[in-house]
């Protein structure tokens, strides 16, 4: 058995598709995001403009959030120390999570150490509980819905992204008498399209479903309070489980669902990624919490990223740059090829000081790689500009079609 | 479809088997660890001594750490903002993973938001990559190696507990063609005892096999640089993948693998726990970074909390309490009972103000229920003595057996 022959072959894999992976490492300039050092050389830090973070609206330098957070630091010290049942549940965490059932309209929340864990962990027990449980699941549902959904070894239905009628034809041929689930995201992070969701509530209705909604991407960013697009909407009533992220619009790091009362006891007693490990540190739960408090009253950030989205997307679009229709804060370009889409970013990156990863397969389909942008409230109007003035020399550099 | 009558029966479950699980919400009090706060009651927080922290080491109070903290606040701000391939690779990032890997002797290594997700990302991921591969897990293995093995959906053998004999059975008993891959823990929490690491290094080499070993509750507490039982024992170089948190004697918040450059980077480019969620947040690599450091070259942390465990296991002892017999730091006093085991705890934190939680299934297997005490540099004697007298009256009390 030559292992390392076997594990050399998985990497030459990626080599050949051209979507071997290589991290940047910087360090943003507390103050002045979206400027940053970049270490990718070895003439000491460069600086770089970021231009694909997801912390979309700078919350992660919030004077607010800082301090809450050196606060918590010399209140209680680093770490939890323990799981949420073994002492690492302090008094950041239920506030918190009061804060984020308060935000939703819900009875109750529960903190994950991440998004990806709380989508993991969540959908693998729901499903579990409910015996002969069928999940419907979005075919653009993000890697951590997909592993919950999996792990839970329940029967799946895939329907086709955002459509109703797909999805109402899948769900009128099951047994009426059998628990259903009905899975996916508020804000696809990736097309930057938003679900019906009114209408899958509908559907869930008439069907007896459940609902969980993703609004990862969407907190923090839509909604008179900020609490995401079933707020927007008047929505979050109808939604059975709402889940979100700390570490995008709010900043910080960590995970959540939002429900009855009834369904966060059922996961905060049966879900192993939550039971099984160490609690969110509190300086992350302190840091939330200030984040999430000043969100819910400010609305001058969402407004600014929301501004500075539509003008990327019209001057793109007036430089006939191949840019994506979206509905959304979200801005990706679209190149087609997971070699040309890395070597765009290395130019802009190298050549223009401007830092925006490639997204290749997996995270979108192999044919549709592209560069997302995310301009944020601190972006701006000059550096936008000066953003398109480069990837215009690029495209005719690199011999690329422009739109009509 | 009653979906409240089916959430209402597994909670009901909970209840009738005396493992309901209350979360004890408390504040520790910086610099005086131990000490903290407990907000159980309606009459404002109570003073209490912590017992059951995994915090072994109180490092999560260290001046060093929380320095670096603070620092990495003001230097970089809250999150990461992205995943470690868009954006959310910091210099923190690399110069932790470069630390860790020289901690353990290894080439390469790579952080995770938790320990739990190390452990389910790194063994689901590893074993798929593995055409046919068989993972031999002990019977005891954490959750979190549990959920990675069930998740790579590949054939498994489960062996008795440290039961070498059971272990070459099985091995023997395999297509001697098939990747192989033994999954163990160095020490075991709630059992306080240690695995026979370079035998299994042995029958992995007899056998070709691949090893990993979770040293979550041994980095920072055994070897002469903190670097664990594989540390201490010479044995490193002999283990395939050493994996570990940065949540318990690290004190902070976050796990990690250390491996050669390949398998890391194997892992670091196909698992989806690693890939899609967003990256430790910098302050907490920045702590994590400080924790180490100080670790390598400071044993008075470690020879303080060797010394309480012994002592606490000798005036259990001398009480006639029945502890457990360990070989480690961890001091479980068996009690066999879930509603006794919480009726005790109960009673020492309302009475005595000492906090230490009960430990039922599914963490431990129903019948051995026990209370797990987890003394650390900063308990003192009179600390110690006041916890066995206040048991000795509880037992007392509860008519409880007594040891001979
Ligand atoms: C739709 C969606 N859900 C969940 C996650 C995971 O959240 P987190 O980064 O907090 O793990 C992400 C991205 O990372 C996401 O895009
Ligand atoms: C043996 C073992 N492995 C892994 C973990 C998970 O580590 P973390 O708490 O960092 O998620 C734990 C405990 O939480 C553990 O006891």
């Amino acid at each position: 058995m030559d292992y390392k022959h076997i594990f050399s072959q998985a990497i030459e894999r990626l080599h050949k598709e051209g979507r071997y992976r290589v991290f940047i490492d910087i360090l943003r300039n507390k103050g002045h995001f979206p400027n940053a050092r970049c270490f990718a050389g070895h003439n000491g830090p460069t600086p770089i403009t970021v231009w694909c973070s997801n912390d979309y609206l700078s919350m992660g330098q919030n004077p607010d959030v800082i301090s809450a957070m050196e606060e918590a630091l010399n209140n209680v010290g680093a770490g939890s120390g323990g799981t949420r049942n073994i002492s690492g549940t302090t008094h950041y965490h239920s506030e918190l999570e009061a804060e984020l059932a308060e935000w939703h309209g819900k009875e109750a929340a529960l903190t994950f150490t991440s998004g990806f864990v709380s989508n993991e962990a969540t959908l693998s027990t729901i499903a579990k509980v409910l015996p002969g449980c069928v999940i419907f699941s979005d075919e653009l549902n993000h890697a951590s819905m997909i592993a919950g959904i999996r792990n839970s070894r329940c029967e799946k239905r895939i329907y086709r992204h955002n459509d109703l009628a797909h999805l109402e034809e899948l769900l009128a041929a099951e047994n009426p008498d059998l628990p259903k689930l009905i899975a996916f995201e508020s804000v696809y992070s990736m097309e930057g399209d938003i679900a019906p969701i009114a209408a899958i509530c509908d559907l869930a209705d008439k069907y007896n479903a459940i609902t969980y909604l993703d609004e990862v991407h969407a907190v923090g960013m839509y909604g008179p309070r900020g609490a995401g697009i079933a707020d927007r909407e008047g929505l979050a009533d109808r939604l059975t489980i709402i889940e979100g992220t700390l570490a995008k619009a709010i900043g910080v790091m960590g995970g959540y669902i939002a429900a009855d009362q009834l369904i966060v006891d059922v996961i905060r007693s049966y879900a192993p990624g939550f039971i099984f490990s160490t609690s969110l540190a509190p300086v992350l739960a302190a840091g939330a919490l200030a984040s999430i408090r000043h969100l819910k009253i400010s609305s001058k950030e969402r407004e600014a990223q929301q501004k500075h989205a539509a003008l990327l997307k019209q001057m793109f679009k007036d430089a006939g740059l191949p840019v994506m229709a979206t509905t959304t804060h979200i801005v990706p370009l679209f190149v087609g090829d997971a070699v040309k889409t890395k070597r765009i970013s290395d130019i802009l990156l190298n050549e223009y000081g401007a830092y925006v990863q490639p997204i290749n397969f997996p995270t979108v389909p192999r044919g549709t790689e592209r560069l997302r942008f995310t301009p944020g409230p601190t972006h701006n109007e000059a550096m936008l500009r000066e953003l398109t003035d480069s990837l215009v020399a690029i495209w005719h550099r690199l011999d690329m079609r422009f739109a009509a």
